[in-house]
């Protein structure tokens, strides 16, 4: 099998598996149960909590274990949105945004609140004017991803945190799913206030999850009870989930820099040879991150080329699987001015650190040759 | 260790991590990817989906995958509370909740909702002509618990959604997290709308949870992104997570019968031991779940002698592990009209279906020898 749909979700690294396991096994008791059972749990937590507040270069009661992206997401902009919807109730976003940030602002929207969505220009990439002229009186929130996770894109997420610095009462949330371990982000002194990290993005496990939520910073929550994760997401905790996530993000931060190093040559060496074959456009911006490359091949409906390649074990996808099986169309090239040939033909190859360039090679050999075989059906 | 901690969370079940992990490794491809690999994950969770319905004798779209009883509960009530609000805010719920519940109202009240707590019994139970009574022209849900985690009181659910039946624009609510194969429920023509389930006091996973939503009820989500879970609870899939949930609810689908009959001898046996104790006053119930006993020793603090049981490996707890590291005092029991000395003495002894007779009498001896050395060292 060549894996190349890492932007949708990765295979778990062993070692992730292998801590969790372990945890789940051995430290069973509720962290809240005051028995010393319990308390080996709690102590084990905090353990986690402070390793992944090391990793990230913040404050062990900054990090908020969640479920997930998607959690991590609506909590930030619900969060704010419920706590401050006094102060007002505007909110800024942008129009690439993932499902979890778009659906959410459209659902605040049904409750009263008020969404810019900024555009964005071809490259997909917002303008830090832009940002900054639409922020009004009443703006509570700035919403926005770091890495496009169709597309690759980088926000100027480092330079709005300093536009947001000037502008106390807005909250900055940064939805780094994409991000992590791809660009690296500054979280301190940054302007960001939030920050949403995925577990299954990064060789995690799925249902594991983080919210940077930077002191002083306070949300409505979405999940009431028992006060756990000082008390803006209840739940008795996923004590091995959080191990496992803090496993997974030692490994990727372990590697990160060759691993990025990596994927750039791959990445290039991909463009290179997508570039040559006559049938491809190539949609993903140079200064892209370095594990996405996006491309139409116009007259070509992607699942058809997405079924010929898996038939061959190669698996890549079309557009972000949290849109995947909705319209046929990108919304995300769209927004950057893509005609429809290229909006409705779009393919998305992702890599991770453990992707070889022979596998590069193989896809790429393949795709052409699905491209030829398919031409010649359709002649 | 004997651990009687069963109601603040359960061991995973050695088959139930086998499950996850089988799952995690091969299956790791996230459902929304078009390709085949997603496609294989999207036909295991079709069959975990359709396997949980069966097991609960409702159909497949009524199953929600969620992070467990905490989410199911804040869904189950600010998303019909979001969702309704323009028809009315009043919501009815009892004093004995627990605090996913409680918590959760206590948030919708902030956001101007009016909530009606009902009051109980000297048994922790609320009447059924008290709820009829409750309801409003504005009423929208009723929110309650099937088992107390506390006491193991049985609310009168069955009967309440007989009289939610005659009111079909209030959408009926039961939190079955401490019920789920303790005591049975009925959820086919009972007129519950929606009922959580939390995996890991079934000895599933942490992290895991199911809340069913009966065909034609409406909820505003809390996680809003690719619309997975029938656009009710986004996010990429704990696939791994659900097919465990499944077979924990599976094991303990096979064992029910057996099990509470063994956990009744149990319960009963240590009743016997524990009234035998002049120290100790039982609080649970006669016709309460039989896996549950609440009891107070008047004059001792709860955490010396769970910490002295702890010394001996035995393990039980105060209260709800979500509660017990707040006040000292239980409301549950202070709801009953119980005086302070019980209240702030009281011990939760949760039960399993493993749990053996020789647990049972080593704890009551663990106990009388802890209450006999407090006492020697007080006087």
């Amino acid at each position: 099998m060549i894996y190349l749909d890492n932007s949708a979700t990765t295979k778990p690294d062993p070692a992730v598996l292998q801590s969790y396991q372990q945890a789940a096994e051995r430290f069973f008791a509720n962290p809240a149960s005051i028995h010393q059972f319990g308390g080996e749990s709690e102590k084990l937590l905090t353990r986690a909590r402070q390793q992944a507040a090391d990793l990230m270069h913040v404050s062990h009661n900054e990090i908020i274990f969640t479920s997930g992206g998607t959690e991590g997401n609506n909590l930030a902009i619900k969060g704010t949105a419920l706590k401050h919807q006094q102060r007002g109730c505007h909110i800024i976003t942008t129009a690439v945004e993932h499902a979890s940030v778009s659906e959410a602002c459209g659902g605040l929207e049904q409750l009263g609140f008020d969404v810019t969505y900024l555009p964005v220009d071809e490259n997909g990439v917002v303008s830090v004017q832009a940002v900054k002229d639409a922020i009004r009186e009443d703006t509570i929130l700035i919403s926005m991803m770091h890495v496009n996770n169709e597309l690759g894109s980088v926000q100027p997420v480092q330079e709005i945190g300093e536009v947001a610095k000037d502008h106390p009462k807005v909250v900055f949330h940064v939805d780094h799913v994409q991000g992590m371990g791809k660009v690296p982000l500054k979280l301190t002194d940054s302007g960001i206030d939030l920050c949403t990290i995925s577990g299954h993005k990064i060789h995690g496990l799925k249902g594991t999850g983080i919210l940077y939520v930077k002191q002083g910073t306070t949300l409505f929550p979405l999940l009431h009870g028992g006060g756990q994760e000082d008390a803006l997401r209840s739940g008795t905790e996923n004590l091995a989930g959080a191990v496992s996530l803090v496993k997974a993000i030692r490994l990727i931060k372990e590697k990160e820099t060759s691993g990025i190093r990596h994927m750039q040559e791959l990445q290039s060496l991909l463009r290179k040879k997508l570039t040559a074959m006559e049938a491809v456009k190539v949609n993903t911006p140079y200064d892209a991150a370095p594990h996405i490359i996006n491309v139409s091949v116009p007259g070509f409906k992607p699942e058809i080329l997405i079924h010929a390649l898996g038939e061959k074990g190669i698996y890549i996808s079309t557009k972000s699987a949290c849109s995947s099986k909705q319209s046929d169309e990108s919304k995300i090239l769209s927004e950057c001015g893509y005609s429809r040939d290229r909006t409705a033909s779009a393919l998305r190859i992702s890599l991770a650190y453990d992707t070889t360039e022979t596998e590069i090679h193989t896809f790429a050999d393949a795709l052409a040759e699905s491209i030829d075989q398919l031409k010649a059906v359709m002649e």
